[in-house]
């Protein structure tokens, strides 16, 4: 999936009392010493999660915009919210006239600091929640409003909170524990090697705050989020202590008690002292009360303003990606054989949606929504599934041209035999974490698509198939996907690869291949990333491929300065329509890439399909997978 | 050229009297206040330049070692040198036994400021000279030294020139005037473009540090530094008013006192005012203490500490890059016009020495040295031609793997016809820049040998041909210039093009191509690069293929949300060697390239070399753009 949606509801929010009351609440001194005078609403939770449980969804609840990414201010007389370029029309459909749109990118448009220091009187008090900002937004914003003679405050009550009376309960679902069987390593065992990092620099304490890298550190699941399978917690590490913050209730059920082993520790360094989700605070002052001259605390950049600033300056050393980030990121052979399985379950469910779908097409009943409610209903009768990983992009013709597309009521369109169908999906399964792309006709598609789909199935081929020295960082293949495209004056404006978690979030650093950030790590065998070129026509089509894929050693003639070489493995085995192509554009080294990559969907989804009975997707899969010449 | 290089005395310099004398200085408090336990020994000038003049060179003189980077420090009981892997070698062979050589890059080896903290005293003053440590430096170091409890102290007197009694003076080389033949853009007209881009960012003073940029904005040269074609100046630009810092004897000249206009300025505010060299620092304070308060300056992050901060923070404006450099970098008709002629001419004198070449090695008597000498002695009778525009790299079979290789009495090899010879070179012409790099072979090469210089030929054919959307960054195509070499294994550790100037230096930003930049500028239509990738075999060989190239729009077949699209023109026609190509491994397209290009040399060269009456040279031209089939 290239980049995140979200549900779209199309008439505007009313907010003028809202607007009303919560000005009356930043003028009231009751929350902090003084009156605010502009109160900024991030995007984040506490966490600085991509997708958020439905309490920390205060922007839209202010503004009614719902889109990934927005920041909202309002002030005594203004109330403005910035957002980028994917989200213009939805904003400006979902915010009524109180509210200023703020585009992003346009020359014209202020930053936040800018109109700030332009709307508020001399010396105003500007307030935010410290919890949902990071550390390093907060420095960058507290500096320009100084330099202006304004200054940036902590009002530690959310001031949304105040006035949201109807908010909902932050979830506190049933855990779920992995045993080595799916995780390969135990979590004390994880612990010991964290550990291990921290003496090598000379750490004294870890302060995890991010989502995904608690629930991997100790193997264990929830259900707070949508379709990213984490819970709320920290957690903090010490040398000879684990601190672990969570809702007390849910450490009742006694497999998470033994599974942490809560109430006979094997050993005394390895107990985990468990305290309330909201204690983190308090007990990380605690901590720092007790630091020795030399003791350092690693806390991660984009941490919480309010946790990192707990810990003094001194002390704090602030890293881009924690260990446990790096850690994850290289999957161990247990959770590769896991990834893999769940691949072929996920490849089984799209045969068969596709031979489903040719089938009932032409009778003019499959809309986007009800192909998507389709895809999720074959891949739930798949072992050990759990959910989606992301919401479905179900998308014909011309909304296959929104890179992040959800399909809603009133812009379902009916799947023809005329147009394009992008279908960009994925689950989460127990033992592994999927995201594919096919862009498919079911009738006769023209010479235009054909050629800008081999062109993008020429860059997914170009990164999927190149060999790279150990050590090369993602982006420096990302123009390798582009190259193609690039040639005939096309082009498309998201990056081509993100890191996918295992069972966990499907996006996730510290690896990608994007021409958009530099300071990913380099890439390493057992990272796993999808690769996911494509090209959107607006009004028209879009079309996307992405597999996800495995970094594994490659073999190459040469062995330069012994660093060794890497290439990719495909996870995703669903067939390439070879329809879509122009073979005529293709060399001969891609067709071969295409017949291999087919011959092995073949092999491996084939033998699962007929041991599964599925004898249709099993013809529409032979059929789908003959060579290309 | 892909690194700079410089002479190399391989005998170490004895220094500890030298050492002694020093620290007597350091312990006196004649230069500060209080005695300095450590002093730091930069490698750059006051205007951080890449080339430096010999009065600048403080850090060759103090510990013996000459290469282009490194540090030096001295404390009480200790010196040390850090430098990278490129001068490892070297630096042990010009340091004596009173200097620890850090090996930069290895892990053991600490970085200055962990190494300072670890052998000084408890609150220790550590001095730098402030003009020669940029801003940015000088704020890590002495953030490092705070928070250890010692201080980083500015020393006004620089220290080493305190002890070096035979120091050279600082030169003072004639000024050239150059005019809108050659510029194309008035320096007045310049000036006008500067103060509209100081307008529309609200800023009212500029501070230019960078000599090329000095002589770039006032359409003079100079030659105070080896092969650079600047002066020693400063300038600063304010909306009415233009000051000059310039050793003023150079201003009696009547050509350069009409070109500035200084005895009669045709409008007031293009009035230059002239300031001895020195006088920067206190002008520059006058103007700050003048500033209103919403008066800001413009000072690059990479200007000394000592100017930087003359500007008080409040008012100043960091920038990356500033605004000449960024205008400098796109080339106007004139100067490409002038930059095309000064490839025309070099690459006469290029096929002038291989004809030669090829008549003179089966003789056994000619050398790296001669070869260099030759190249020069050719280049100079070209019209216009100024000097070289780097020292030569002219090096035979293993000599060739040492990527920053220049030949020495003692390490001089004579060419043969069973080794590679790679010659790297250029000049300065009055109206242009050139650098090209031919890797040859005057007998049979190995089939290793060609398989590697095809594969290099593919990564440059792969740049130099690449289509790629306005807006993008040079980094984004360095991988295309490794690509093939990757699959086999192979690499080379260098970035694969860099910014040329226009009779300035070969080396200028803030455009390249290179995977170890981020921050490098977009390219633009009439901005000139270098292609040079390459292949190392140690102990063996080394192959580069470089060409100037100037960034042109390209018109594919589409034209995505017009955005236009670029690519490059070789401006460098100097033939490619094909019997170094293994042409079984071209594609039909590369073979086309180099049969277009080699179309072209013998066309635009050819022509030249028949008006300028050099038959054998044409004769090889003719030759060796046969085509390849």
């Amino acid at each position: 999936m290239a980049s995140q949606k979200s549900d779209t509801a199309m008439s505007p929010k009313i907010t003028g009392e809202l607007l009303r009351l919560l000005r009356q609440v930043m003028r009231s001194c009751k929350y902090f010493s003084e009156p605010i005078h502009a109160y900024i609403v991030p995007s984040g939770d506490a966490h600085q999660s991509e997708y958020i449980a439905p309490c920390d969804c205060r922007r839209e609840f202010i503004c009614g915009f719902n889109g990934s990414a927005g920041t909202a201010i309002i002030t005594e007389q203004h109330a403005a919210m910035w957002t980028d370029g994917r989200y213009f029309l939805q904003a400006s459909q979902q915010m009524d006239n109180n509210w200023a749109l703020m585009k992003m990118g346009l020359k014209e448009t202020p930053s936040q600091e800018d109109w700030l220091i332009s709307v508020l009187p001399e010396n105003s008090k500007v307030g935010v929640d410290p919890w949902i900002i990071a550390a390093d937004q907060w420095k960058n914003m507290s500096k320009a409003l100084t330099s202006a003679g304004h200054s940036l405050v902590a009002v530690q009550d959310n001031l949304i909170d105040v006035v949201w009376t109807d908010r909902p309960e932050r979830p506190s679902t049933q855990l779920r524990t992995l045993g080595l069987e799916y995780t390969g390593i135990s979590w004390q065992d994880k612990i010991t090697t964290l550990r291990g990092k921290m003496t090598e620099r000379k750490i004294s304490w870890f302060v995890a705050t991010a989502l995904d890298e608690i629930a991997w550190l100790f193997n264990l699941r929830g259900a707070d989020i949508n379709y990213n399978p984490v819970f709320f917690a920290y957690a903090i590490v010490g040398m000879n202590s684990i601190r672990l913050f969570v809702d007390l209730k849910r450490l009742s059920d006694p497999v998470v008690r033994d599974h942490l082993q809560l109430d006979s520790p094997s050993r005394p360094e390895l107990s985990v002292q468990t305290f309330p989700y909201e204690s983190v605070y308090t007990e990380l002052q605690a901590i720092c009360a007790a630091l020795g001259p030399k003791d350092k605390v690693w806390i991660c950049d984009k941490a919480s303003c309010a946790l990192t600033q707990v810990v003094p300056k001194a002390h704090r050393t602030p890293i881009p990606y924690t260990p446990l980030c790096l850690s994850k990121a290289v999957k161990n052979a247990t959770e590769i054989k896991g990834m893999k399985m769940a691949h072929i379950k996920d490849a089984v469910a799209l045969c068969e949606l596709f031979a489903w779908l040719e089938k009932e097409i032409p009778n003019g009943n499959v809309t986007e929504i009800s192909a998507a409610d389709k895809a999720e209903e074959l891949r739930s009768q798949q072992k050990d599934f759990v959910g989606l990983s992301f919401p479905t992009i179900s998308s014909v013709g011309p909304n296959g041209a929104i890179i992040h597309y959800r399909p809603l009521p009133e812009t379902n369109r009916t799947l023809t035999v005329n147009e394009v169908y992008l279908i960009d999906s994925g689950a989460q399964y127990i033992d592994g974490t999927t995201d594919v792309t096919r862009t498919v006709h079911f009738g006769t598609p023209s010479a235009f698509e054909k050629e800008c789909f081999t062109y993008v199935l020429k860059g997914h081929i170009a990164v999927s198939a190149a060999i790279f020295p150990n050590g090369t960082k993602g982006h420096l293949l990302d123009s390798f996907a582009r190259a193609t495209l690039w040639e005939s004056g096309l082009d498309y404006l998201h990056g081509t690869g993100h890191g996918v978690g295992c069972f966990l979030n499907v996006h996730e650093g510290p690896c990608g291949i994007s021409y958009k950030t530099f300071a990913d790590e380099p890439l390493e065998a057992g990272m796993i990333v999808s690769d996911e070129p494509g090209y959107y026509e607006d009004g028209s089509f879009g079309i996307r491929i992405e597999n996800v894929v495995l970094v594994v050693p490659a073999k190459p003639k040469y062995n330069y300065r012994n660093r060794g070489s890497l290439t990719f493995e495909p996870l995703t085995l669903v067939p390439i329509q070879v329809k879509m192509m122009n073979t005529e554009l293709l060399t001969q080294k891609e067709k071969d890439w295409v017949n291999g990559y087919h011959r092995r969907c073949r092999e491996v989804i084939g033998a699962e399909l007929e041991r599964q009975g599925k004898m249709e997707a099993l013809q529409w899969l032979v059929r789908e997978t003959q060579p290309v010449v």
